[in-house]
């Protein structure tokens, strides 16, 4: 007889939310084995027979809603835990989903599904596509996007960039994420020469391009960023929820400035390349940005220098815009090697909603950063 | 001709800090290729060609330091990157070792190397093995460490187990860190009521043992949480950076109330379980938590329900107490499985300089936690 846990005293009959794993397994015995493991893990971290009786066992441990072969000995088992367990907060909902279990071998996270019951703890896109859209007075046409670089110049050459940029029509000329606050282009610096050059393009041409500065940095420095960013004339603003946490993109749309968030997949890719272990491409990239509060979310697409592949791409369009009760779809950013040539081809993959994020092919240019700018919008706009 | 970017204007002579990243590569040409690669995509983003001459490509740029053909086809190579790309911060730290290169197939971090430029940047580890020893009374035993739960107990069932652990006498008590806020079991009353008895246990058995609540949750909550936890009796303060980020490790220490901290290995797994890919397990649970300023980082354990290598604990011994200068060895936490039968095994393996994490095991027992408890810290005394 070994000791044995008392019932829980308190009820949990609240809502509940589901993740799906993908594994392997011989057999359907084993794959519910594994299933009935993660269920634990996730939640009480003990083992079954000493877990109490009662609503602990019954609601608290997760709950195995169903078990399908995929393919050949693949399994997905849809996990269902309670709504209470993720005490309201975006690392309360990470941790529950995939916390313990990310140190096992051979266990992907496929998919988590948002029930409202989730998606009304936290405020989500504020702008989403159309207010994207709005804010670039660009109703439906793909949309164009940059990232101004390289790390080592001044702050004063970024803005002759950012110009060049602006002047040739990008929607979005966002910071490279290895710009932070170097001591030769200043967080404050950098962001008001750029929003400067980038707002003052905007008066010549008509147009109504954004500067979105890179706010990562010390957590506690983020909200202070972003602030300024905006006094000093910034349109977007951009972070990197793989280092900074996906609370700090919830932490910028309850207390920033109310700018488009961009979300960059910096770190993150380690969770998405495996097949066979970390969480889905479109459940990072896609599900958690959107559910955290970001407008966009910037991904590698696949056939540029990254190992992103279609598959990927595909689930993640469904992510952004997957209905989601009083949730905003998002926009998709694909970047990562892309080239101006290729924009034909990724308008058609992505429909419309959807930014084209170009950056170093335009330095390829034969003419001016500008020259190659235009030639890039020219290339969106020519679609049909 | 293609568009040519202008030299920077800045000059880059300070100290560098150094990155190892292992892959495959079928020769040394290849292998050469890649490290210029990753040296490009961790600082520029641009190809080598249109990457402006001067300070940028000899400085800003990673410079391969050292390229060793470890095995086979597999390579080492070490690159350094200037000290002020990091701007500071560890986000930025993160981000220049890792951030897009974690996109790309087969390249593993297998080593960041931490000189005094970096180290001073942060306040480090304010404890220390030394810290946390004299706090516990315990100048030079292996230290005894334990795990409340299971989420779905109220604060006040929970806070029976912890006087178990307590009058039993184990060291650290420290959260489950499935406990967050949840409604049956809040911050606060579960704080309040844990530390009490933890405080009162010590009383009577005129030992030292520390209560270690969890504080992850929404990040803007998270000082907050680590002040009344003080003020309310708690004794270390527990953080998974892998979903908070780093430097929320690093703000518990400038600006949280000088309690020891205990870093959690939630989420992290996905990094270190590949042997191709991701951030070694000694870099992400020793070089990193050390450097964010953990006292106790706790990580599985091989041989348990996870899947660390021995090899991977040897490394994490060797990265807590790697000289830095200035900054204080840490205290590994192995857990993740393990049984109280196998505590001589694992001092043996580690030295005294150690926290052993055993839990689920306890529940296993016969008689009651606290007899349970006793047993753990007997077994532990009893080594000669």
């Amino acid at each position: 007889m070994t000791f044995s846990l008392p019932p829980a005293t308190v009820t949990l009959d609240g809502p509940r939310f589901v993740v799906q794993y993908d594994y392997s397994a011989p057999a359907e015995g084993d794959a519910r084995q594994v299933a009935i493991e993660i269920a634990l893990e996730q939640t009480v971290e003990l083992s079954w027979e000493i877990t109490s009786p009662g609503d602990i066992r019954d609601r608290v441990v997760g709950q195995l809603e169903s078990l399908t072969l995929t393919d050949n000995d693949r399994w997905s088992a849809r996990i269902s835990y309670p709504v209470e367990a993720i005490a309201g907060s975006i690392p309360g909902l990470i941790n529950t989903m995939f916390a313990n279990t990310s140190m096992k071998q051979g266990i992907k996270v496929t998919d988590l599904e948002i029930p409202s019951a989730v998606a009304g703890l936290f405020p989500g896109p504020q702008h989403g596509v159309h207010g994207v859209r709005q804010l670039l007075n660009a109703p439906d046409r793909p949309l164009i996007g940059t990232a101004l670089k390289p790390l080592g110049y001044s702050a004063e050459r970024l803005a002759e960039i950012a110009r060049a940029f602006a002047m040739g029509g990008i929607d979005i000329i966002k910071d490279d994420h290895n710009l932070h606050d170097q001591r030769f282009a200043t967080f404050r610096e950098r962001t008001a020469r750029c929003a400067d050059a980038v707002n003052q393009s905007n008066a010549r041409t008509g147009g109504q391009s954004l500067y979105a500065p890179h706010v990562s940095g010390p957590i506690d420095s983020m909200l202070e960023r972003a602030h300024l960013a905006t006094e000093l004339g910034a349109g977007a603003l951009e972070i990197m929820p793989g280092i900074m946490g996906y609370d700090a993109i919830r932490l910028l749309v309850t207390d920033g400035p109310g700018l488009p968030v961009l979300s960059h997949p910096a770190l993150l890719g380690t969770y998405t390349l495996s097949k066979e272990q970390g969480i889905a491409h479109a459940v990072v990239f896609g599900t958690l940005a959107r559910l955290a509060g970001a407008d966009i979310t910037i991904f590698t697409h696949f056939g540029g220098r990254f190992s992103t592949t279609k598959q990927d791409c595909e689930a993640l369009i469904a992510a952004a815009a997957r209905p989601v009760d009083g949730m905003k779809p998002i926009l998709p950013m694909p970047g990562g090697g892309m080239t101006v040539s290729r924009v034909p081809e990724i308008v058609d993959f992505y429909g419309n909603d959807v930014i084209l994020l170009i950056s170093g092919d335009l330095f390829r240019t034969e003419q001016s950063l500008e020259e190659a700018a235009r030639h890039f919008c020219n290339a969106v706009r020519d679609i049909k």
